[in-house]
Parts: structure tokens; C-alpha cells; sequence
């Protein structure tokens, strides 16, 4: 069986002689197998008769075919060594210059034998391995690998990377042993466009995000900020009634605080540029500074008293909204932003109560999340990383209790060795959305430096002062990434208690306006919406389908005689009559079995 | 009649003499009568015998008693006139350069005849009008003067008022007509500082405010940021149901923002200093600046449709923290700091429109208002200032409009003629709180320049572009500067409604434990407590009151056998006991006729 890189390895080579044969001239960058496919730099300068800027994906078709009559010429592919010398020379005569580079590079890496591989005309500095012939991919079991290659994408990219260096063109191709699997990709990435949280929040009116006001700054919209106080108001009441405290602390801080917590030495580049008091007043000594994390404000609540065992363990929660400087080119929608809130908490406890705290944090964390809906899950432990604050034996217990509570809860997880962070070792949580996708989400860290360096102490049975252990954690993580997972993960068809608006009611004509209203009334518990716009009925429930709204009520004469209502279900459709009661019962049962 | 002016002017002269008769050489700087009383200034040099540091609280009694003596000895008041000159030389006589200084001031504005007015051996340069002798002020009517003053306070006063100068030592008295007067103010000022609501907020463990993180930044510990989050959902409930939209912004901005706005114009010394963003990143073009306003944010999201006339009015609310910058000098607790959140809204309306939607608007601050317990309101109306924009007929229009709304309503105001904004015309609204002093709290102003600044649009029925008008309105204003007025207008003892926490359960011995934790569980909708902590029934009834607790449940073996509980209200202390399920329907009754 051949192995799908080498496939893939080998169609960029026959990508190669295809341009070669089309451009000739033509110099060769590099041309790997990637994920899902593979690509090939070239840079067409003049003498190839094209220049980078002219090719376009029109051009990908005729490519294609080329390719596809080099596979059926059953071309071999044969491997050749030659010293470095013999190597230069050979690409020398054929002005390949690029390649010329790399084998420089090589020699200078891994010594004096040079691989190439020879593929009818085409000879390609490579170490393989390769298919045989081009016969393996257009017959036997393998036959339908040239109806299951495509190519997909044209885009610049610099000689090794290197912004310095001149642009080549890349074009990339993806690739498969079957139709089947192709097709499945294809479709996968067109469910995944249709599932872009991006288009979605414009097409149900959620959010913005304009270059005005600065990229990576969210707007929430009417339906975006509801949907947005949904969550916050049910995550808020299930911290509250697991003995989390509500606290709430400003955006601002003087920089010495950043400076005390260690933010200013090891978080600098993604913390916002100072505010310079003096640019305003001469006698404001301090500088300012928008929070990145909520950490120090809790920890000065909790130094504003005397703490005692019996306190123990304080957990603090707030929706704090942080500020982190992320450079704009990695920016994406809701999923990668400078301004975000998180479901923030910090949990101070003796050393003897740690496992309790982290068993129930990881219990709150999956029951939250598979109220949203999402039952899969990667978990990650990360561990000691070489630079690091606490002792040896902190950690050790740290990590242990994280893996017996782990455990306890029956989870199974990754071990990333040392992945943790500096000030101590922590779970990862990342959720599986609908397609499969993993999105980081639930982060629980305990933290030896935070306590140390605000000298954080509480009472102990002896009378002593001792050092409470720390516990950062977010199940949400930012709830505006949350957001966009929940959207590409629902395609936008939200959960009905999640919906910002569940249900629309929609009058045939203006003489049951009034009835129309009477029920929204009687729906006051649920978010519903009278629709008397002056459009027609058919309009109004193709928007409803549109804005993904889980119900349609629509109301005309006989149902007002009847006191009844015709039901449209987002994902049924037209579901019949029913009694504005009968109703009620079911989207309160619904509610309650889903939330 | 004596008018209390005079008499308190007359204070300040006596006061000048017992200080002259105690402290010879001393020089005088000015002493005039101000509200509930006078002060003079004095430059306590080498040779008055009494460096400025050493003047105390502790010489206040002796100097008092010598203004009493000075009193008792019948001192008459002499008004006499002279010129210039003459008043130059005879200060100069006595070394007394301040009045001197004083005299040139007065002669350049006044003219060439200065009056002064002489009591017993001390002369001062006065225009009057004084007592005629001290006689009356221990005879006849007003013989109750003697014994209605008191001297207070000591502080350090800049001759002139400029920091340049030389700081004198002023003396503060206060005075009244009747030791009645007199007992009132005292029992006023003691009921105001034990109302003070940074005590209270220690107290009652609401809030800090540290040096640490930055003055006028408020930290909300649990109790308190429930408080607040119990006053946010009831407003934005009220909001919602009112058709008001939510929406939710950034705290931060690009500066090009705020220069359409025009807010770097005139709002520059309010705003923090820029985040200069190539502190950071080159490649970053723009600043930007923490948001002291939400406008701008909503207006983006107006702007990211086409409007049509059917759309208005659009009301978009946000619970909105903003930053604005005030000099550590004027900054007092919660009720003048640098960040504050708002329950700020706009509306945008077409100009029939406006009448009604202003309606709407006070009908709905005045229910707010009531329910939070403000029954008393001082109503001002702001016309416009000479410095403006938008036309003489827009100010008259929105004028008349907010005049006509507020008389619809049933509303008393006062007209502060020039005293709107420069972008129109506005309605404030400060409340009477239970010691009658006036808070500023509601305001509500109609704006003509930021719908021209940001080119905003709707089309009307013409199907023409027109330009919306916008209101801007806060109910209850600054929700931090909202919860210091309710703190010192109860003095802490918050209705039930609003209590952080609404009742203690006390178990009386560690057999009732299980038994309070299942009265806890009945009373799921409030917000109760079970003190089961290792210490006295008394000790936590005690508790409870500091704590102004609205209920706190004592739980015995009687009582856990009669399954009653025993009740001790905040106000009436122990009202008896009580089958639980009784209890609830009276605290239910109680929230839903308050709330």
C-alpha cells in the first residue's frame, strides 16, 4: 500500500515537470507533501513567458490536465546520488539556482552524498521516498488517485520564508487515495465555510468587528450582546451556586502591580502600550496600564483582610474583561481578538484541600460544557518546563494531584512534558466541535508565584501564617471564542436556550396583530418577537429559516378562532396546530432537558 | 432681625481680636462669613509667639472662650472711611502687609475710599455690614448667639488662593441664630459621617479602593459586586422590557475615533493618556485611548445598516465602565472616581418622534427612581450656551420638546439658562436622599453634533436620506456614584430587596446545623446564609445588625421540632416565630411592594 505523503510528495513533483513543461524556463523553489495535499514554489520570471502576477487560478484546469497526461505516460521515478560537486554542476547547466542554494545548505548540514530523483524530464533535488512509476496512480488498487487530486490554491510566499528574499508563486494541491475521501474533504471544507462564525455573526446581525475602531475589538449587536449575556448570566449562576463569590474589579491599573505579579518581564508583548500620566497631569508619578489578567485585583481583595483557615478555600469568579496585544495578521473573528471576557476564577486553598478543589473544578467544567453541548473532549496535562519558579516538590504534588483528580473524575488525558507554565503545571482542555475540529478552551493552572510574590498568606490551625496555594481557571476560557466555536459548531442554529431570539410570531394580516401580541405576552418567560412587518407571510418565514430562529409561530384567522397556533420548527418545519399551553409545556420541557 | 451673614462676618472680626489679644504680632490674612459659618487667615509668625505646625485642635476651646469674654465686654462695631493713602499708612503702622496688599487690589478696582471697621483694639479693612455691638449677641433676641457658635476646624490656606504664596493658617467656625440651630447642624454633620459611605462600605465589606492599583479605581468585593449586579439586572431588565436593545463594546479605541467625535477637542483633560501602540509594533499606525464615553461604540453599530424611518426609534443600551480622567484632589469614594460604569442608552429618532421618546424617557427614569426609594428630585433645565453648535431653530425645537415632556409628566423644574452642552440643550435630574442633600443623577440631553460628526443617516418616508436626532440618557448615572447615595441614604441598611444578603440563618447549636441548611435550601430564592460558624448565638445576632442584615433566623431545638423559625428583623428586632412557609409569603409580599 502506498503511503498517502509519499503520493503526495510525488504529485508535487509531477506538479514540477507539468510547469516545466508548460513555462518552460521555469526555476523550482521547494515542493513537499503537507497536510491534506501539497504544494510547489516556482518563480516564473520573464523567460518562462509568465510572470507571478499572471497566474490565476484560471490557470489550475490546464495544470491539472497536464499532470493527468504525465501520470497516464506511466513516467518512473528513479533515484540518483551524486557527490555535492557533480550535484552543483547538475543544476548548474539547467540554471535551477534555487536548488543550487539548497544543496549548498545540505552540504553544509548532512555531508557529501547529494539524493535527486529523476521523473521523465523532470530531476528534483530530493531525499524521496517516491512511488515507483506514475503507472501506481492510475491503476490497481490504486487507480483512483489521479481523479482524487486537486488543485486548489495559488498564493506568494518568500524563498525559505524569508521576507528578505524574492516572492515566489505557490501553488498547492490536495490529495487523496480515493474519490470518496476527496469528495469527504471537499465537503468537510464547504461545511466548514458555511460554518465560518465570521459570516454567520453578519448574516444573523451578531456582531462587528471595523478597522474604525481597531481590529480585534468586538461589537456585540443586539442578538450577539444577549446571546453574549445568556451565557454570562448562566455561567454566573453556576459558579454562584458552587460557592463561587462574585467579584468585579476595573480595566486599569498602575504598572506596579504588573510589575509585582511578573506580568511586566514575562507577558510584555502581549500587554498594551503604558498609559504616560504625565502627558496629563505633572503630578501623577504612576503609569497606567489595561489589564491583561484579573489575577492581581482578586488577589488584593483577598489581602484586604486577615485570612484564616476556616475562610479557606476563597473562590473568586469574575467576567473580566482583558486586553492582550496579539499582532493583527493572526487576528481571526471572534476566535482570535485583543479585547475578550473571560469566565474568570481564582480558588486560594491549604495544600491539604487542593485535590478537593480539583476535582470539583473539573466536574463544574464538564458539566458547563456539555450543557452547550459538547460531549468530546482532548485533555492535556503539561508539566515542569525547564525555566521555572517552587520547588521541586511543589510541583510534584501539584501534578499529582491534577492527575489523581483527573483520574478520580475519569478522565483520560495527554501528557505534554514540560508544557506547563512557568509558575506551575496545568490542564488543557480542548473541545470537539461538530466537524472534529479542537478548540483550546477550559485552562485549570496552579500557580506557586502569584502567592509568593503578593507575600499572600492566611492563619493556619497552629496560628501560623502560611502561603495558600493558588488555582487560575476558566471553563469558557474567552467567552468571545466561545461564541465563535458555539456558532461553527451549530452552524448557527443555536440551542433554543441559547437562541437571542426563540421564537417569532408571525400575524397573516394585520387583523391578528392584536392576538399576535396577547401571546407574546403569554411567552413573556421566552425571548418572542411579533412580527407585523408590512411583508408577506412567505418572506417573513424565509427569514425566520434564515436568522435560524428555533420557532415560527404564524397566526391567521382560523387559529385566532381556535386560540391555537401553527407551528414552524427550525429544523422540522411546519409541525401542525397546537394550543398556546400545549406549547409552552413543550419549549419549557425542551429548555429543561436541553439546559 | 440680626441676618446670620452679618452675624457670622461679625464672628470672624471677634475671632481676628481673640487671636490678636492671644497671639500678638500675629498678621491677618482675610476673614469673611461663608455657609454655616466664617473663617479667617492668619500668618502665625515668629513673633505672634506661635509657629503655623503648632496651632491644634487643642487651642480651639481657649480661643473660643476669648471670643466669649470679647463678647461678654459689649465691643461696638465702627464703620469708618478714608483714603488710600491714609488706609495704606495706618495698616502699614501696624504691620499688617496682607491688608495692604488687599488695599492696592481694592483701589485699582474700586476707586479711592476705603472703608474699615473697628472693634475694641482690632481694626479691619471691611465693607460690612456688622453687628452693631457684641451686646447683641448675648441680649435680647438673639442672646442665644453667644452660646450658638463653635470654632472647628483648622486647615492651611494659600494667601490669595495661589500655591505660589505663603500658607497661612485658617481658622473655620460654625454659627446660628438659636442653640437649636446650633444642635441640628451638629446632629446633621454626625448623621452625614456615620452615613458616610466609605464607612459604611468597610463595614459592611463592599469595596475597596486602593493606593496600589490607583486612586478612583473601585474594587467590589463579593458583597458588594452582587449589590451591584442586583441593581444592573433589575435596570436592564427595566430596559429590555422597555424596548431598549443591549448591546456591548470594547473599553478601548483607536484615537481617530474620538477626533470624529470630537471629544479630543473638548474632553481632552477628562481623557486618559494615548497607548502609544508603536511602543509595541512598528507597524502599528494608530493609537488608542480607554473609552470615556460609550457613544461613538453604539453609533459604529447604528452605522452598520442602512436605516429606514420604519426602523425608529432605535434604543441601544449598555451597562458601559468608561475612564475619565479627574485630579486625585477631587476623587471621594464611590461618589467622584476615574472609572465608573453606566446604565447609558441612546436613541435615535426621527423629529416627530422626539417628543414622545423624551416622554418615555422621564416616565421611565421617575419609576426607576422610586423604586430605588428617591422620592424628591431637583429638576434642571440646560438652554443653550453661547458657545454651540447646530441651528438657533434645532435648540428651540429640542428645547421646547424637552419643556413640553417634562410638563406631560407632571414635572417641576428650574431653567439654568446657558448651562447645556454645546451640542444641546439637557434635562438633569438630582435626587433628595434621606438627609436632603441633592445628588446628581439622571441626565438626559438631546444631541445635535454627533449624528452630523458621524454622517448618520435613516431614509424617510420620501425615501430621502435624513439625519436622526439623538438622545443620550443615564438613569441612574454612574452606578458606583449611585450605590454610594443609596449606601448614606439608608446608612447601610439597604431595603430587602437590595441587601447583598437578605437573611441569616443561625443555627443555635451544631444539632440545628442540617436543619438551617434545609431552610437555606426552601429559601433558594434569596439570597440566605447559614452562619454556622463556631461561635455565640449572640455574637452572630450582634453580627447580623452591623452587618444590617434584614432578617436573621434563629433556629432551636423548639423551633426545629415545631418546624418554625424565630425571626429578628433589621429594623423591629425579634418579631416572634413563624411557620417558614409563612415567612416566604411575607418576604415575597415585602419585595414585590417595594420592588
Amino acid at each position: 500500500m502506498l503511503k498517502i505523503e509519499t503520493i503526495r510528495h510525488s504529485l508535487a513533483h509531477i506538479l514540477g515537470l507539468a510547469i516545466q513543461e508548460l513555462y518552460p524556463g521555469v526555476k523550482f523553489g521547494i515542493g513537499p507533501a503537507i497536510q491534506d495535499g501539497f504544494y510547489y514554489d516556482f518563480d516564473f520570471n520573464q523567460k518562462s513567458g509568465l510572470q507571478t502576477k499572471n497566474l490565476g487560478l484560471e490557470n489550475l484546469p490546464r495544470i491539472e490536465k497536464k499532470m493527468k497526461e504525465i501520470i497516464k505516460q506511466d513516467i518512473d521515478f528513479k533515484k540518483k546520488e551524486m557527490s555535492v560537486k557533480q550535484a552543483i554542476e547538475f543544476f548548474k547547466k539547467r540554471k535551477q539556482y534555487y536548488k543550487i542554494e539548497l544543496i549548498k545548505d545540505l552540504a553544509q548540514k548532512k555531508g557529501k552524498i547529494i539524493s535527486i530523483y529523476e521523473s521523465g524530464k523532470f530531476t528534483d533535488l530530493c531525499a524521496g521516498p517516491h512511488i515507483k512509476s506514475t503507472i501506481q496512480l492510475h491503476s490497481g488498487d490504486t487507480k483512483e488517485i489521479i481523479n482524487s487530486f486537486r488543485l486548489t490554491r495559488i498564493a506568494g510566499a518568500y524563498w525559505k520564508g524569508d521576507e528578505k528574499n524574492k516572492m515566489l508563486t505557490r501553488i498547492y494541491g490536495i490529495a487523496f487515495q480515493t474519490k470518496k475521501e476527496l469528495a469527504d474533504y471537499l465537503k468537510l471544507q464547504k461545511e466548514k465555510e458555511q460554518r465560518d462564525h465570521r459570516e454567520i455573526g453578519k448574516k444573523l446581525d451578531l456582531f462587528h468587528i471595523s478597522e474604525e475602531i481597531g481590529p480585534g475589538l468586538v461589537l456585540w449587536h443586539p442578538r450577539g450582546a444577549i446571546l453574549k449575556k445568556i451565557i454570562e448570566d448562566y455561567i454566573l449562576e453556576k459558579y454562584l451556586k458552587n460557592d463561587y463569590e462574585l467579584v468585579s474589579t476595573p480595566h486599569i491599573a498602575k504598572i506596579g502591580l504588573w510589575e509585582t505579579s511578573g506580568h511586566t518581564n514575562f507577558y510584555k508583548e502581549n500587554m498594551f502600550p503604558l498609559m504616560h500620566m504625565q502627558e496629563l497631569e505633572k503630578d501623577e508619578k504612576d503609569n497606567y496600564e489595561i489589564k491583561p489578567m484579573n489575577c492581581p485585583f482578586h488577589i488584593s481583595i483577598y489581602k484586604q483582610k486577615i485570612r484564616s483557615y476556616k475562610d479557606l478555600p476563597i473562590r473568586y469568579t469574575e467576567l473580566g474583561t482583558v486586553y492582550r496585544y496579539e499582532r493583527s495578521g493572526v487576528l481571526h473573528g471572534l476566535t482570535r481578538v485583543r479585547g475578550f471576557t473571560q469566565d474568570d476564577a481564582h480558588i486560594w486553598c491549604a495544600k491539604e484541600q487542593l485535590d478537593k478543589e480539583l476535582i470539583l473544578a473539573f466536574k463544574l467544567c464538564f458539566e458547563v460544557l456539555k450543557t452547550f453541548g459538547f460531549k468530546k473532549y482532548d485533555i492535556y496535562l503539561s508539566t515542569m518546563p525547564k525555566k521555572h519558579v517552587g520547588t521541586l516538590k511543589n510541583w510534584e504534588k501539584a501534578t499529582n494531584s491534577l492527575k489523581y483528580s483527573l483520574k478520580k473524575v475519569g478522565l483520560k488525558y495527554e501528557i505534554d512534558p514540560g508544557e506547563g507554565v512557568f509558575y506551575g503545571p496545568k490542564v488543557d482542555i480542548k473541545i470537539k466541535d461538530s466537524l472534529g475540529r479542537a478548540w483550546q478552551c477550559t485552562t485549570i493552572q496552579v500557580d506557586f508565584n502569584l502567592p509568593n510574590n503578593f507575600e499572600m498568606t492566611y492563619i493556619n490551625k497552629k496560628g501560623k501564617k502560611e502561603q495558600p496555594i493558588m488555582i487560575h481557571r476558566a471553563i469558557l476560557g474567552s467567552l468571545e471564542r466561545f461564541i465563535g466555536v458555539l456558532l461553527e459548531n451549530y452552524g448557527g442554529a443555536l440551542p433554543f436556550w441559547l437562541a437571542p431570539e426563540q421564537i417569532w410570531i408571525i400575524p397573516i394580516s394585520s387583523k391578528e396583530k392584536t392576538y399576535a401580541k396577547k401571546i407574546a405576552k403569554e411567552l413573556f418567560s421566552f425571548r418572542a418577537k411579533v412580527k407585523d412587518e408590512n411583508e408577506t407571510v412567505s418572506k417573513k418565514i424565509r427569514e425566520a429559516s434564515i436568522q435560524k430562529i428555533p420557532y415560527a409561530l404564524v397566526i391567521g384567522k382560523k387559529e385566532m378562532k381556535e386560540k391555537t397556533i401553527r407551528i414552524r420548527q427550525r429544523e422540522k418545519g411546519d409541525i401542525g396546530e397546537m394550543k398556546l399551553s400545549m406549547f409552552i409545556k413543550k419549549i419549557n420541557a425542551d429548555t429543561k432537558s436541553k439546559k
